[in-house]
């Protein structure tokens, strides 16, 4: 895929969608579940009265969010997201702040979606349960190894799951508000049960009520990532940018919101009860139901009232669900290595990382990304609620950062900016953004207030900790780039050594040694000669000999190795050269194998790989390798080659 | 070290028995143990009679196994060791067959080794207790750092614990017989006790009881562990090597018998009690002690006997053993890679591990011994009489293989030889070797029996798979070198290319690049031309001006890179010259940076060296790289070099 030829695979708004959204559409399958089972900690009468004021404040912020944003993505049209946007207006500590938490926020993407998924998938397949965490890793697994195959991303492969889960949920809403208006909606089947309060939450009032009002909320803000995940997107889209990516933003954010109140209102109405804890929580008849009884997900509940006689609907809303958490997880194993090449690019992380066709970085990354993840599903024993603790935090740093950067940006611009009318967007702008900022940060602080001990406080140790590596990985390369920067007007690097002495080593007379030999010959040093070390005096005859029968016309020298080593005889033997006349350039060449297996690799070129490593600290060297490409190799070029992960979305694909 | 100054680091035989004998020495601390526990099966009193003739068969054995040995050391003076015998006489499957059997016995003499210790500590340490396997773990951790870090060995220090060791048991033992003739020896604790049978052996009895005592030999056989290491050693020895080689076996030997036969005759003479499961098999009038029991091993509790009165010798004796027992282990950190470096040597496994002075194949070495020796003492709770099951059957297949070896030696011999002297001593020495073939034969057949099902299974299994493997890299070497023979007379390889076309890769004016350019100029190619992808325009071009403001009198070329990539481009750009110009000599020339922490390894050179790599794979093409050593290297080169584990043995000390 040439440059001139991108332009084709720019994506249509409809194809935008789905490859931007399934993220944060995906959160309707835990975001109202997380408000359900919070407020019902203190008894079931609550979670039935209040959830839907707490979705209703949640779609408030949703709403500010996404009309953020949609100046974001006008104004910053280049994909750097939140990064970019806090960096230019806020500095580069303020833009690696908001890295570091994108970063972990990228991790528990994966993790609670496919916890979240393997929670879904369990209510319709039995087997699943009380294996959560195993079949969560194994997931994990298969979408690290499509990643690491580099299986190019399509725009349809989004837009067939992600639009089947808008229509099923937005579908099963329909049935369900019409049954509710016929009267023929049924009750949930665990309408009948009591929900008890927890033990210490029998009578919660007044400050204590107050603070579970707000950690509802606060794990009900789940329902907002993924909001992002255009802004770092709009190279995808088609002309015009900016603009196309805002309509996408209205349009997922309506979608969004329309879901988040369908399922809160239908499961309200269906009088479902949802426990933290429902082997005592839950009580038939005062009794509690015990671990033998299974607790479906809010949407697995809501499925099975509206769907009452039709079962295939069920198990049609668990499919999709499974499907666009799946796909969801799978927008963080794309946007971490983007977001790592972009940090490298800046010094922030190790630069390689920063050439794209890049394979091994990105899969360096997937693989970092895919640890870190099941390391997550593993602790947490894949419970969706103990994992959403620690999310959020990233997501609203970014957002909070992000929009003070916005508002920096349009008062810089109103400085310079004299056009009335531009002005007047401008200021309209930022009042958005600064609301945006304000309700960002107050979300924030309360995130922070009602889960830090919960396990925020965890993710932000592991922000501070990514901080703190980023940062002293730029300082090495600014030392490093002092170390190496030539003044103007300094030539004393650009002059030449005074001779060439060439050495070729030598262990067998073969066809790899023949060819080192003539390449050695081929660049006409001043001197030329080949190299053995005499590990075993009898094959160093044997070699000599041969040499000699052979009539090869350069002169072989055998160094003595009391110890049978090869690496100190010859660096030795390079640093005498050396001293005794310092302006000469020693050019060592080394025949190398190319082999076409790992195996190989650990059976050959290892003391040559040494003894390179080893001359190359001594100056005014240089080592030459050699290749020869064994049988085995041959075919492995194109294996090297192939798409990598994210192409799509970064208008690449 | 200098090889002429060899002679004075050889080993006089004081200080060859210390070096040597530790493994076997050390093994009277756990092989008493044995065979008391396994006869205890059957109850007590069944220990305390049979007990002593079990240990004369064992003595018998090794007395034999001995006289075979220093045959061995004399018609093999070379330090090959059963290996070598094996694989002259009997052919190369039978060697390797040797080897693969030393090398899981390696493994088993360490975890058997530190976990007597650890048990044998716990006597004198009771905190010890309960955490046996984790000490243990930590013992063998802090091996592995002392031989990683390559102390330097030196006779003196396996001297003075060795000859402690030998002093303190052997005075052990005559005091102990002092007072038994004198009336004057006081029973062991355990003695009071019962020592009922295990469930299932409650009346052994036919072939049942023959099988029990089989069972008993075997396991006191492990007394026989390590006999073999002077066949390793004689190298090492002063001269005549073989015959102070043949001396020093004979004393060891020696030593080792009187040891264990005083052993075995202190306890029994102090009616101990020694259990397999003391919990349960031993009882104070009729009740079983059970768990709250504390059972010191048979050298413990014949110390308490013997130096009643005498704390001191008690905690001595503990000492001593435990650091003999450490020492034993340490020589299978020293032994095992230098049996991996013949292996190398002769193709099984991979070749660098030859060459020594080659830190890095050694400290693999170490570290795959160590992790498998923890793995076992983690598996079998560092319980010694678990391990024993899979111990032994290496040292027998190999002291079989060896003797059946030297039979076929001395016939081989015998066919030429005409002189009537040396014919009755090869003779002789065929009887010897003859008798200790079957006599090892039938040890071997009686272990397997005992314990095939026990734990010799896995042993046997864990041999096979090396035996495989190294087959395999063998003809892997096989393969290749018939790839890469030149045949005589053939002379197109010694072709020169007709044209050298040097390219140096740029990506900044700095130090590195200046040195590249100003190398490859020195080697005066046809055509040069510097190199740099375009992965930023604005990038290039400010390169662009600075090269032509500074007057680098070399043309610069930038490649497209649409997508941000390096490799590609630089390949088909090579490609396209070789295409054109297929007998031209492409060279490319790569600024490297030499780095001091690995770290930075990982901040720099990452693209080069994928570059580098990638290039390999092109015909015709030859990678040179250019090093610039930064700051943080200085100092690097001292810290590569340093002594290797084995010195001393090898006589390279």
């Amino acid at each position: 895929m040439r440059s001139d030829r991108l332009g084709e695979t720019l994506l249509p708004k409809r194809l935008a969608l789905p490859v931007f959204a399934s993220d944060a559409l995906s959160s309707v399958a835990y975001a109202p579940d997380e408000i359900f089972l919070t407020l019902g900690l203190a008894g079931g009468a609550l979670a039935l009265t209040h959830s839907w004021e707490i979705a209703l404040v949640v779609v408030l912020v949703m709403a500010v969010v996404i009309m953020s944003y949609r100046q974001n993505v006008r104004a910053y049209p280049s994909g750097g997201g939140d990064y970019e946007v806090a960096s230019v207006n806020l500095g580069p500590k303020a833009g690696l702040g908001v890295a570091s938490a994108l970063l972990v926020d990228y991790v528990l993407t994966v993790a609670v979606s496919v916890s979240a998924g393997v929670q879904n998938a369990a209510a319709a397949f039995g087997f699943v349960r009380g294996h959560e965490a195993i079949v969560a890793v194994g997931i994990i697994a298969a979408l690290t190894a499509m990643n690491l195959r580099g299986v190019r991303e399509s725009g349809t492969a989004f837009a067939v799951p992600t639009y089947l889960f808008m229509v099923t949920v937005l579908g099963m809403a329909l049935i369900g508000v019409y049954r509710k208006l016929t009267g023929t909606l049924p009750a949930a089947e665990s309408a009948g049960l009591e929900l008890l309060p927890e033990p210490g939450y029998e009578a919660v009032t007044g400050i204590a009520l107050g603070f579970l009002f707000l950690r509802a909320f606060s794990s009900g803000c789940a329902a907002l990532t993924g909001v992002e995940a255009i802004s770092n997107g709009v190279p995808a889209f088609r002309k015009p940018k900016g603009h196309n990516a805002a309509t996408t933003l209205l349009l997922m954010g309506t979608i969004s919101v329309t879901m988040l109140l369908s399922m809160v209102a239908l499961a309200t109405w269906t009088g479902i009860k949802y426990a933290d804890d429902p082997a005592v929580q839950l009580a038939r008849d005062g009794v509690p139901v015990g671990e033998d009884y299974v607790q479906d997900t809010v949407m697995g509940q809501v499925a099975k009232s509206v769907f009452s006689e039709f079962h295939v609907g069920v198990v049609l809303v668990s499919i999709v669900t499974g499907l666009i958490l799946v796909l969801a997880a799978n927008t963080a194993f794309n946007g971490f290595p983007v977001l790592g090449s972009i940090l490298a690019r800046d010094g922030f992380l190790p630069r390689q990382l920063h050439t794209r066709g890049d394979r091994l970085a990105f899969s360096n990354g997937i693989v970092i990304l895919a640890g870190a993840a099941a390391f997550l599903v593993i602790v947490y024993d894949a419970k969706v609620t103990s994992l959403i603790q620690l999310y959020i935090v990233g997501v609203f740093v970014s957002f909070t950062l992000s929009q003070i950067g916005m508002v920096r940006h349009w008062t810089r611009h109103l400085r310079l900016e004299r056009d009335p009318v531009a002005r007047t967007r401008m200021l309209r702008s930022r009042v958005i953004n600064g609301i945006g900022a304000a309700m960002s940060g107050t979300v924030l602080l309360v995130v922070l207030a009602t889960k830090f001990i919960h396990g925020a406080g965890f993710a932000i140790a592991a922000m501070a900790v990514l901080f703190v590596v980023m940062m002293r990985i730029r300082r090495h390369y600014d030392h490093v780039r002092d170390e190496l920067a030539v003044s103007e007007g300094d030539t004393k690097h650009q002059l030449l050594p005074s001779r060439v002495h060439a050495i070729v080593l030598v262990a067998k007379i073969h066809k790899p040694t023949l060819r080192a030999l003539a390449y050695a010959r081929a660049t006409r040093p001043s001197i030329l000669e080949a190299l053995t070390v005499d590990v075993d005096p009898d094959e160093t005859k044997a070699l000599q000999a041969e040499w000699d029968r052979r009539d090869i016309p350069v002169p072989l020298k055998a160094l003595d190795s009391p110890f049978r080593e090869i690496t100190r005889p010859v660096v030795d033997y390079v640093k005498s050269i050396r001293s005794g006349n310092p302006r000469d350039l020693v050019v060592v060449y080394i025949p190398q194998y190319v082999v076409g297996h790992w195996w190989e690799q650990v059976l050959h070129n290892q003391s040559a790989l040494r003894l390179r490593t080893r001359l190359l600290f001594t100056p005014g060297v240089m080592v030459s390798s050699v290749p020869w490409q064994l049988a085995s190799s041959e075919g492995m070029e194109e294996r090297m080659d192939g798409p990598v992960a994210g192409d799509v979305r970064r208008g690449e694909g």
